[in-house]
């Protein structure tokens, strides 16, 4: 027998639909990538959403064709993923910094049909334009100007293409499952994968990511999604927040210290979402304005592990909370956000800030599993570690083009993290599977070993894999870089991990490089390194 | 091109198997039928749910029978309120306030097959016995006793049931439209008519309730619902806190000042669900206790408009927020929460006063129009009244055993109120739709009128209703109660409404009883009033 309630398919278009209607004039802020600041509100958001979608019909582009966005954080990069999304169509966000044959690779294997590009990226994607035959229109995101047509035979320009369409268009009504948008992962190895998301696992991660123990939009936020609109959807932010029609703030394409600091402050942001690195340069530059970040109440950090002194100057010198969080491209993102139960709230300090190093909780629609080499689920303590695996309304099922259910195993997709889980739910990441030490049967986290080695003064980067050990099979080595005019002995440095870490635990050697291989968005080839130093523990052959 | 993420449905089931996988140990508070208090856990109410389910398969029950309930918040109950949706049966909860003849026709036109209820409803079960004969199984919720099996031959009792059932049992994956619940209405005329939820309606209803513009309960949260079982699902919390793994205390039969108070302080309240009447008693009892109620962060007021001097109560003297909220049956029942944006907080506190008397915004998930006697179209300005209407994601189509569509109107429910809507979202229930008084084509809101008599120190109890006027159609004329001890005249109660509002609207007469009419829920008969009074104000005939 079924419920006798109306029947309502998820559509992203009911997000831009729901904020026209009652917020209609809360503002969205933009950086223009030409420089300046423009003001928008999510009534003229929808008003040129409905606008594109109709001028993309006119185009002639059909149901879930893909059509692709190389863009900053800004106004118009929001009008498509809501106009193409809400059409139909299906919203490819592409990381400019992959290395140009990735770009062509991705957008071949998409079949991207429009390719939306900020003013940025004109060379770019002039020096490709020739590699990319499915792409049939090149849309320049801004005003009509005269030197970019002359550059780019055929250019279309944005501003051009929206005030061709209609601001009548009705939203289409679809299959709720059918695809809404498309991000390529990118691994150290092989080719991107895609992801691609549905309209219903867009809006459920939407839901989840606003609960208040996830990230938890209100209407009276003022968001700054400094996570690129090109990184898993700004971590779904715009749906997040257009769901509940919070402000927005969209920081384009500076996104040093002293810019964001000035719009935190100038536009009295109350949320930000971001990486470590980025909020190092926001914290150094409010100092040096004497900034209190008075209206910040909040910043999401993800993307990698949050270094602990990060979360307490946020919290004592600046009164910002500070929401550790966990996701991966096939999650969204959202799988974890670390909120505080009860019970941690009457600990002393030192425990509370041992509590929020752990990558959080998993909201409702998500679950964390962790399991052993057999493949034997482990138990939930705390302490014993195993490869994480998880399931979901917003995990993926396999990439795309390839077969269903073949990115998992016995229905939950491995992570490839090496994690711990407690039985309140926090999970806490020790390492990559792949990057994790095992030294004589115990296992070393790499992770671990760099966050220590990074905070000695004398060492700009580090990175620490395993090497081949004849006695215990494997054992750490850190490949560092000197900081500028410093020149630390590999004595020293080892020397500083005492009383921060068990002994055995130590790496056995240092050596010291110009600078670490890194892949185009910034990961460390350890591969590279486990192959370079394989035997340089090896003793005599 | 459908995406290509998991495919899982939005079940009942996967709520209370997310609160105790990542909730295990969090407290479920329960005063007892029978006095005490007992606590139990996530963990402990998920096991017992998961028993129950498998002992109702073992009973013979089938995929979408109903089953039942009479009974008090209490920890039984939330177990039957995850174990039956679970296992695939309809948890249809009954309101014991309505009058014999009314259960019986509502558990006949259900066709339930179990009955559970409390001790306090054996009396009343037992006397309705004979009229049930689709009642296959009465199961009193608690130990077995010796009394009630001789009183009532071939009674179950819960704790044997749920002894029997299996705590192993899996939960059955099916269709997230399957029926999950239901609930009849008790209008004024005519009889109730059946709400029947499915999965799908009330897991999006969990999300939209846990926004934080709406109820946003945390893991951290203790949460009182007060709000009865029986009554929209105690307006959909006991899934909105499972999803979030909060605390629950559920208070029992006693609703009373002192019992609630000693609770909300015993147990540290956060977060309060109910009605006007219930937090008038609990003020009461704070005050003559000297409790400061400190725990309590925010009331969630509904059911009916919640009176100013109560919100301004609850903000100066006990540093509690109240959310207004408004809601029906129909709805599951969330259709709005009244939370302030951030330009209303930068206002003086008694324009921010005068906002929060607005019934709020409806969340993403829920629309609101209004209309003209026409059915056209009116506008959002925040002044117009109009036929409040509604659609969305946890909105009824047909009543239960209706035809599809039936009770829509263009594919709107039409809620039967007249309310003002503005720009941003906030309505403003302004009366019944049949309860207006329309006078010389000017409306005049009864629940305005009835709001400053109550208002009045020598009035205990005030209705008002329009009645026939040879000049104007209609006039509004007000039935009203004196209070004990007091006897004021007509001319001294009209007087009241002076500088109160237009004199155009003040009542033309009042009419003193003894007690105004009302229903089984306590809703005064208005159809009664003004028939009785119909001709009071015609003039000679």
């Amino acid at each position: 027998m079924f419920g006798q309630m109306m029947s309502q398919p998820l559509l992203i278009s009911s997000l831009i639909d729901h904020a026209a209607r009652y917020h209609a004039g809360t503002e969205v802020v933009s950086v223009e990538t030409t420089g300046g600041i423009t003001r928008s509100t999510w009534g003229g958001i929808a008003a040129n959403a409905r606008r594109l979608a109709s001028a993309l019909e006119a185009l002639g582009l059909q149901r879930s064709d893909r059509c692709a966005t190389i863009a900053w954080n800004n106004r118009r990069h929001l009008e498509i993923y809501f106009g193409v999304s809400g059409a139909g169509l299906v919203c490819h966000t592409i990381n400019p910094r992959l290395f140009p044959e990735q770009l062509v690779y991705i957008i071949t294997h998409a079949e991207d049909r429009v390719l939306f590009f900020d003013r940025t990226f004109l060379p770019l994607v002039k020096s490709l334009r020739d590699k990319l035959p499915c792409v049939e229109h090149f849309v320049l995101l801004g005003p009509p100007e005269q030197e970019a047509a002359t550059e780019f035979p055929g250019l279309v320009f944005y501003d051009d293409l929206v005030a061709s369409g209609d601001d009548g268009y009705v939203w289409p009504v679809f299959d709720e499952n059918l695809a809404s948008s498309l991000c390529y992962t990118s691994g150290t190895t092989g080719n991107p994968k895609g992801v691609l998301y549905s309209h219903r696992s867009t809006m459920l991660h939407a839901f989840g990511a606003n609960l208040p123990d996830t990230i938890g939009l209100r209407a009276r936020d003022t968001v700054l999604p400094v996570v690129p609109m090109f990184h898993v959807n700004a971590w779904g932010s715009p749906y997040a927040a257009a769901m509940v029609g919070a402000r927005v703030v969209l920081p384009g394409p500076d996104l040093d210290g002293d810019s964001l600091i000035a719009l935190v402050d100038g536009e009295h942001v109350t949320v930000a979402l971001g990486v470590p690195t980025i909020w190092q340069g926001l914290i150094a530059a409010a100092r040096r304005h004497g900034s209190h970040m008075e209206s910040l109440a909040r910043t999401i950090i993800g993307g990698s592990a949050c270094p602990p002194v990060m979360i307490e100057t946020f919290r004592a010198e600046f009164g910002v909370e500070v929401i550790h969080a966990w996701g991966m491209t096939e999650m969204s993102p959202l799988g974890s956000a670390n909120h505080l139960l009860a019970k941690h709230l009457a600990m002393p300090p030192e425990m509370q800030a041992e509590r929020r190093l752990s990558q959080g909780r998993p909201p409702f629609g998500v679950e964390f599993r962790i399991t052993g080499d057999a493949g034997e689920v482990l138990p939930d303590d705390g302490t014993t570690q195993g490869d994480l695996e998880v399931r979901g309304l917003w995990v993926l099922d396999s990439y795309f083009r390839q077969d269903a259910g073949s990115a998992l195993r016995d229905g939950w997709f491995a992570t490839g993290d090496v994690a711990t889980l407690d039985g309140d739910g926090f999970m806490t990441i020790r390492d990559r599977s792949k990057d994790i030490i095992k030294s004589g049967g115990e296992w070393i986290s790499s992770v671990e070993l760099e966050n220590i080695a990074v905070a000695h003064p004398g060492l700009a980067d580090a990175a620490v894999v395993g090497v081949r050990h004849p006695k215990w099979d494997e054992r750490p080595l850190l490949v560092a870089v000197a900081a500028e005019g410093a020149g630390p002995t590999s004595e020293e440095v080892i020397a500083f991990f005492d009383g921060k870490i068990a002994s055995w635990q130590k790496p056995d050697a240092v050596v010291f490089v110009e600078a670490l291989p890194r892949n185009a968005t910034g990961k460390v080839l350890k591969n590279r390194l486990r192959e370079e130093y394989a035997d340089i523990l090896a003793g005599p052959a």
